[in-house]
């Protein structure tokens, strides 16, 4: 069912640092930030030649980066994102096992394809995003 | 300098249910479990089209895995992996700009080839393994 890691997601405090490290001084591939107001982030793409890192930083009220700086002050590794060819085929494999999915439909994420989120408590504590590639 | 992600480790409390989850629940191709004593661990691969996620479980004492089970019970994402064509190169340009590097020279890792472990503290809250491609 799972297909290629499509992106590992990084909540970071301080996103210029971050790009500067990720870019200057470890020399990869960097996005310019993309402010996602609907996802409450602002987003940079580290493009590795294999998969992508995201760095996430809190936009506006209410970002659920926010809270994870919150609880992680320094950042740390927000989530992992699978990509599968049916999200709704995906979703109901996932149920049927009992692994919680955090919205009640897939929604549209922040690539524009339908995504949904995988509670980390049946996902040995990682928080799973399913995209649909 | 840095080139493809190499892997993203998960430390999980039920190895068995991890693999059965990778395995039967998310069709992926999982390997059988390997212990490494060396390192404290049994690693179970998650080969991905792209690249691999290792699920690490403690083995033996002072395992590194088991203190982070002991402050994070159901698991949880433990380290990324970047490439790099030359270690110390590598660990000299880190530390260049004040990153720690948590030995002093490159040790033999999982696979067999040297790799460094760069503090959190100054990655992003992510504890950063980089090796010797």
């Amino acid at each position: 069912m799972i297909g290629k890691l499509n992106h590992v997601a990084i909540a970071v405090a301080d996103l210029p640092a971050a790009v500067a490290q990720y870019r200057d001084l470890m020399g990869a591939d960097v996005s310019e930030p993309l402010d996602l107001p609907e996802h409450g982030v602002t987003t940079v793409f580290v493009r590795l030649p294999n998969t992508t890192i995201e760095l996430l930083h809190p936009l506006g009220e209410n970002s659920p980066i926010a809270k994870f700086l919150q609880r992680n002050p320094g950042g740390g590794m927000h989530h992992v994102c699978y990509e599968v060819e049916d999200i709704h085929a995906a979703m109901k494999r996932m149920q049927s096992e009992g692994v919680r999915v955090l919205s009640a439909e897939p929604k549209i994420g922040a690539h524009g394809k339908p995504v949904i989120f995988l509670h980390p408590k049946e996902m040995n504590g990682v928080l799973v995003e399913l995209e649909q590639a």
